[in-house]
């Protein structure tokens, strides 16, 4: 890489998804801060290679800066809280926001930036912990076309595949919700087959055996059902990521009048297993809702 | 094939699997009748290869039934009612059991055969009228090792998948059973999707082109979704499948007293695009349904 290729990156979110994407900004040879609450996160990047020194010192020479944080909240705070970064940054620097987030807040987020003649690339992600770590993200952006080209560095190194969803912010947010849409579904849907089928006399290993094969498999099934025939609720995405981004569907959904019952219902499965305290395991942890109420034994549950 | 691999079979009812599994039973050599209470469809066959003569002239010679019929009715009276073929079959015949149905009624129907010195396999199948033809389906199966041998060279005619769910029979029906939750949810995933990504600017193509390669596909969505983007709900499945399955998967659960919350709001969908008149289109014209109530233009509708 040439010197006039090397970009100056601050990734604010060290979490799995963060991590990943800030070690695929270093491996493919960029200057990377990582910014993160848990202070024992942003050593470890450092140890790792990230860049030392205050956020706050380097603002106004970053040439982008993705954040990877949990919801709307932080993103607006990260940007334009009290100890916020956007009025550090210089102009013509490139805003990546990563975060599931609702169309109307990616617009608005953009229109703000603007103001402070930053670009704002609404980019949200897809792919899981595993992949952001090896630079193979999906990323469903939209943002105007100089935003785009300031933030490629960054995209290059964190994503197999980008899809472009045209110039307006908030289309990629959209197609984010669309996924979670189906992804909370297939969840909720591969719970409640796995509890139903074990009314039935079938394992979950005989449910793993059969349906990749059939015209009722999914990516999630197919992801997720190993952990519960492992018996294995290591969290890799909570069951609490559901009710915050299935809650997001829903008010999207409500802000333009029309039913997502579906969704709706899946989003109350996931609620009721979190009011359960099952909310910090593995997504998959759904189906103890089910087991509970058909008093199944689960594998790897005590008799 | 030796003289001695050839098998009399007889295929009831020549809808696409039932047609395509007769087909295959042919291009394997053996000797097959097709029965349809459609006589259009049983000259078709005929043309095809099939064997002439009316069912119950030849009845004790055959070694091999397969009934592809609608549901748990049509095969109870198919083998037991007025004209039902099942007392003319010779002991030692076997009786393959294709409907979707309950697991219960499936134990029940082997019981009944069994009485009259007849194997009975319940072996529901699943691929769609396109494996159907080529031999490839996949067979959940299950019944006495007796009842397998005896159907082996049905099956090896017509499956590219045998899963073998154990001795008892049902255990093949439950299985298809959790098959068709999984993939009526997504089905209905898919279409909620469609409209609520439309409500957000995003079109069908959008969705085809981005969620394959994300974490919120599904088997259903990769196979229909074409069909809302072509704008063409020339039924290969019909919407008015799922009212029946997903009726039988809510049936077996309220039978073991569980709930399966999204399966049941995936199938009031389903019915109320019955209602609607979509019944007999592919059941990709769900998404009708959510086009209509946020007042959505679907790609091939007129302005």
């Amino acid at each position: 890489m040439c010197m006039s290729d090397i970009r100056k990156i601050a990734v604010i979110g060290l979490g799995s998804m963060g991590h990943g994407m800030a070690v695929s900004c270093l491996r493919a040879g960029h200057v990377v801060w990582g910014v993160d609450v848990d202070q024992d996160r942003v050593q470890a990047f450092c140890r790792e290679g990230g860049a030392d020194g205050a956020l706050h010192d380097v603002a106004n020479r970053l040439d982008a800066v993705a954040i990877v944080v949990v919801n709307a909240a932080q993103t607006q705070s990260v940007l334009f809280g009290e100890t916020g970064i956007a009025k550090n940054l210089r102009p013509g620097a490139v805003v990546l926001g990563c975060a599931t987030v609702a169309p109307g807040f990616a617009r608005e987020t953009a229109v703000q930036c603007d103001t402070l003649g930053l670009h704002y690339l609404d980019a949200p992600i897809s792919g899981g912990a595993v992949k952001a770590a090896s630079g193979a993200l999906s990323v469903m952006l939209s943002g105007s076309e100089a935003a785009k080209r300031a933030a490629s560095p960054v995209l290059e190194a964190v994503a197999e595949n980008l899809f472009d969803l045209g110039a307006e912010p908030g289309a990629g947010s959209a197609m984010k919700a669309v996924n979670q849409l189906l992804a909370g579904v297939h969840i909720a849907a591969m719970a409640e087959a796995v509890g139903f089928a074990m009314t039935q006399g079938l394992s979950p290993d005989d449910i793993a055996r059969v349906i990749p094969h059939c015209a009722g498999t999914s990516w999630m099934l197919e992801n997720r059902l190993p952990h519960i025939v492992d018996g294995d609720y290591t969290a890799h995405s909570m069951v609490d990521i559901w009710p915050k981004d299935l809650g997001i569907v829903r008010e999207i959904a409500e802000s333009v009048g029309v039913d997502v019952p579906v969704a709706s219902t899946a989003l109350a499965q996931f609620r009721e297993a979190s009011a359960r305290g099952w909310g910090r395991e593995d997504d998959a942890a759904l189906v103890k809702l089910y087991a509970q109420q058909a008093g199944l034994r689960l594998p790897g549950e005590e008799r």
